[in-house]
């Protein structure tokens, strides 16, 4: 690699002195808007880099923030990340990224590189089987702030970011409900982290609201991807009787296991409804286009990095905040509708 | 923020020497098993952080990859993006990633952060209208090495990872004149970026080649959205004769697009045959599923992390290699199956 360009190579080339220099790259209003636009001009055709490492050295911050994300290859994922950079970037800040590929072992050797990259706070989504949370532990000791967003936990007050999953489950049923379905079956992942615990819960709640009766068989447990659904849709078409509603707590584990029923000469919605959870643009492709649970993730990823920012700028304390919980509604559409004036 | 432990805290705490402690850190084999278990878990407990800063300042190199992609929020996009963390993670680097927003000033921008962070390369996937590169020429000057992939460019000799987008839309089109279809048109976005440009190439190729006329009415040119899809599906049922083969560059356009025209009563494939682009999981809900062209987003985000890695490392010297092509195939699915034995 080439020898660094120094401020002292500009002040040389330019006959000024290094401190001239030094406070027009500053932007010190001392210094003549001429006598800037010619250093600039010249820091960039020398290939002139601010030093932000030596700098990041003194300052002991790093403008950079880590993001740990079960997996990034989802689209849910892709637009909470996409929140993330655009909000850090307009505030000066980079991001780092890291998934766990839903590994708590990997989850925790991301954090420790991101540890020793000296980020100056991190945003974390749990991977699926995370119990122990120690490797989050070195963060704490050194007072870097961490904010847990939609795969969250309860960790010495660490500010959680999330919808109200169980409210948005109970909704989803009781639309199932509303439209005429009385035996339901909810279609989910195991209930290990809060978003499935939830969920779970809101589908109880409703059932029990409505004075419907509920039991196991009418949970089917599985890892939500496309060939879940198509799983999940044998399961129900032996069931006697047959469901006539189900609430999926994935839009693309839905739309598959929707699809696979018609094939078997199921109607949607007459024979079942269906509704799914995120809003991912599957469901406008889906015939019936699918009922869900509007989920804000490009918003949540806003709302996380400007929450971690304002407490890195000391605007705000996280730490006064237990949770920052965002809007979730239910979208109705054709899957679910089976009382046509709704 | 706290006093940061340094090894010679951790040798006085230990009373032994700090060479001793140093060369345990780096995993030293004239240093005991036992000594390092000490030292390690004292380390772990006061909150040790090796000094990646300050070695890296000495290393001149920070172990980090800068991508730069148009936007996160796109299924393909963030499967890229798994690839390249999976790899550049496994090889001991970190990723910041960055989006312009389709929008070159953006991407600018972005490159200059990057460059400031002195990451030690770039991985860019250009924005849509990105026709001057002098915001890339400070990398070049300092020997940063870059590699552009999906959205390339000819940019003094550095080395782009893509398919051959050309053989691809050739391969669609003439599977679609294959099953009978005779008045073709491409949807499709502006021809300005190679993708689009290519696509269009090997469209209008297989049409000669087959001995079909070809005219610029049969190019439909929006920006791809779902909202695209329903705009092409109004203009392509007024066309006269209705057209019975469409080449979409986009599996979600092409899908809604689909959709569309079977609510206003015309048959998929019967009437119109479709093939997408890309391979996303919303072909397997579409009804018919979409055939499509597999672009293997994930694999491209592993090779080109692989590729800036092993020159990085003195391995391979990228700029020996002009090109990395991948392998795009076509997969044929019920929306172009007009010939029931194909």
């Amino acid at each position: 690699m080439e020898k660094e360009v120094t401020i002292y190579d500009l002040a040389h080339k330019l006959e000024i002195s290094p401190a001239t220099v030094s406070r027009a790259l500053q932007d010190h209003p001392a210094i003549s808007k001429k006598t800037k636009k010619k250093i600039f001009e010249l820091a960039e055709e020398m290939g002139y880099r601010t030093n932000n490492f030596a700098r990041n050295l003194r300052n002991k911050n790093t403008n950079t923030i880590g993001v740990i994300v079960p997996r990034l290859d989802s689209y849910f994922m892709s637009t909470v990340i996409a929140g993330i950079e655009n909000t850090a970037g307009n505030l000066g800040y980079q991001i780092i990224i890291s998934q766990s590929s839903e590994q708590v072992k990997k989850e925790a050797s991301s954090a420790n590189t991101l540890f020793n990259s000296r980020v100056d706070g991190l945003l974390v989504s749990l991977a699926y089987d995370t119990e122990d949370l120690s490797h989050f532990d070195i963060f704490l000791k050194k007072k870097v702030p961490i904010i847990f967003f939609d795969r969250v936990t309860d960790y010495d007050g660490c500010m959680n970011i999330l919808i109200d999953n169980r409210k948005a489950a109970n909704e989803a049923t009781r639309h199932l409900i509303q439209q005429g379905c009385r035996r339901l079956v909810h279609l989910t992942a195991i209930p290990k982290r809060n978003v499935y615990i939830d969920r779970l819960e809101g589908f109880k709640q409703a059932l029990e609201e409505a004075g419907l009766p509920y039991s196991e068989d009418q949970v089917i447990i599985d890892n939500l991807s496309q060939e879940a659904g198509v799983r999940a849709a044998e399961i129900i078409s032996k069931m006697k009787p047959l469901p006539d509603g189900v609430f999926v707590s994935n839009d693309n584990c839905a739309t598959v296991c929707m699809i696979t029923l018609k094939k078997m000469g199921i109607r949607i919605p007459e024979d079942i409804a269906f509704v799914g959870f995120n809003n991912d643009p599957v469901c406008k492709v889906a015939e019936p286009n699918l009922t869900t649970i509007n989920y804000p993730g490009y918003e949540m990823g806003q709302v996380a990095a400007r929450s971690l920012i304002s407490h890195l700028s000391g605007a705000v304390n996280i730490h006064a905040t237990t949770a920052i919980t965002l809007r979730a509604d239910l979208i109705v559409r054709a899957s679910s509708m089976r009382i046509k004036s709704s």
